[in-house]
């Protein structure tokens, strides 16, 4: 996984640096990196929220160049549609294609965004490795940088390397105890023989479209029906229950 | 594709609220619903953009409950983390596999986002027959309310059937020309022969890899080395050229 820089070249509106550390941190990217900004103010601090500290510890630069230097790759963001493909300079990769590059790089990586007005100038896109474009509608494909920032970081977080984060699935060995579990409440129920064998598959696919988690086995295989209707039954039969 | 609907419950800034205009109209989604919000003014309508259109036509209603109706299938967003799997009602579906159920669905669709402060509240979060919840850093999970729309409406839109926009691919044809080209070029320039076998695989891997468009195809024929090489030999050995 590399490691990602971002980089906003001559931003003009504080609130849009501010929302854009915000969404570092939400990520976890870390270093801003910041050509020529404008002025820094309350509005940015207040749009920031917790990313604030990585806000307040960014770097400036005079120009482009420096900001990029020491990088391995250099990856700039683009609104303008590739339709005419002609326009090689601005062919560009999805945030997906984006994310699954950088998860199999190692190294340091910048993340280019622009100017809210003219975005990247073509003497910048030049200098960089490749560029990414967000799809979107081509009637205003423009997107605010910071909307387009998150929008990259959360692809960017999502191709990374799992840490046993989420929730865990049911193991198929848990899956095979509901699947066990509901054929024996079909038995204990009377369950018309010729139908039950349908209603397992059924089951079987259901259970395996719903992914149920650890957690949702457990509450299933909690209710345990087909224990109690014997339980219940022994006792209109007054058969001596065995103690477990 | 079901038609989707974004309804704001209580928002607290206008700003946000006219982000998630622009963002709406960036991803082609024009119904607009709001609950309650707060004053909208100059701000607002200054973050929408080319949204304000449809941040002129929102709807506004007096309860969670009247927004939502009508729908077939409501998804609310929480960004409350869901590592307890026993908080059931926190259970929720990545963006993506949304993006997927909303692809394959019918019908009306709301996606509700909370306020900036509280989110949705367990009784709004309860009527909800999904929720969505944007992975995240765990120290920082709490997204900005329109960045977190626009990377749902990114989700949503990228997985809308596409429209034939997008560039188109070299064809496979195309592909086996180029790669008859580079053998044609190899034998000219008296390559190796025992290295043409595995200089041509991975010229062909490479050209796999690198998915070249159309486009991209046509200027890497053009350049018609072998012909070239071949026209200069004949101009070396004095050998009357044919005419094309």
């Amino acid at each position: 996984m590399a490691r990602v820089h971002v980089v906003l070249v001559e931003s003009k509106y504080e609130g849009n640096v501010g929302a854009v550390a915000r969404a570092m941190k939400n990520f976890g990217v870390t270093d801003l990196r910041l050509v020529n900004p404008c002025k820094l103010g309350a509005e940015a601090r207040r749009r920031a929220m917790h990313g604030l500290g990585l806000l307040e510890a960014a770097k400036r630069y005079r120009s482009y160049a420096r900001a990029i230097g020491g990088m391995d790759l250099v990856f700039g963001t683009s609104g303008v549609d590739t339709a005419s493909e002609k326009k090689f300079l601005r062919i560009a990769l999805t945030p997906r294609e984006l994310a699954a590059k950088l998860a199999a790089l190692d190294g340091e990586a910048a993340l280019v965004l622009g100017r809210e007005d003219f975005g990247l100038l073509n003497e910048e896109l030049r200098r960089c490795d490749a560029l990414v474009t967000i799809p979107a509608d081509p009637e205003y494909p423009i997107l605010n940088v910071a909307q387009a920032a998150a929008i990259l970081l959360y692809e960017i977080h999502a191709a990374k390397p799992s840490e046993g984060r989420g929730r865990r699935k049911a193991s198929g060995m848990e899956k095979d105890k509901m699947n066990e579990a509901l054929a024996d409440l079909l038995a204990v129920t009377n369950y018309p023989p010729h139908k039950r064998e349908r209603t397992r598959v059924m089951f079987r696919r259901l259970v395996t479209r719903a992914e149920p988690t650890t957690w949702e086995f457990h509450a299933l295989m909690g209710s345990r029906a087909a224990k109690t209707i014997r339980r219940e039954r022994g006792k209109i039969t007054a058969k001596p229950r065995q103690k477990a």
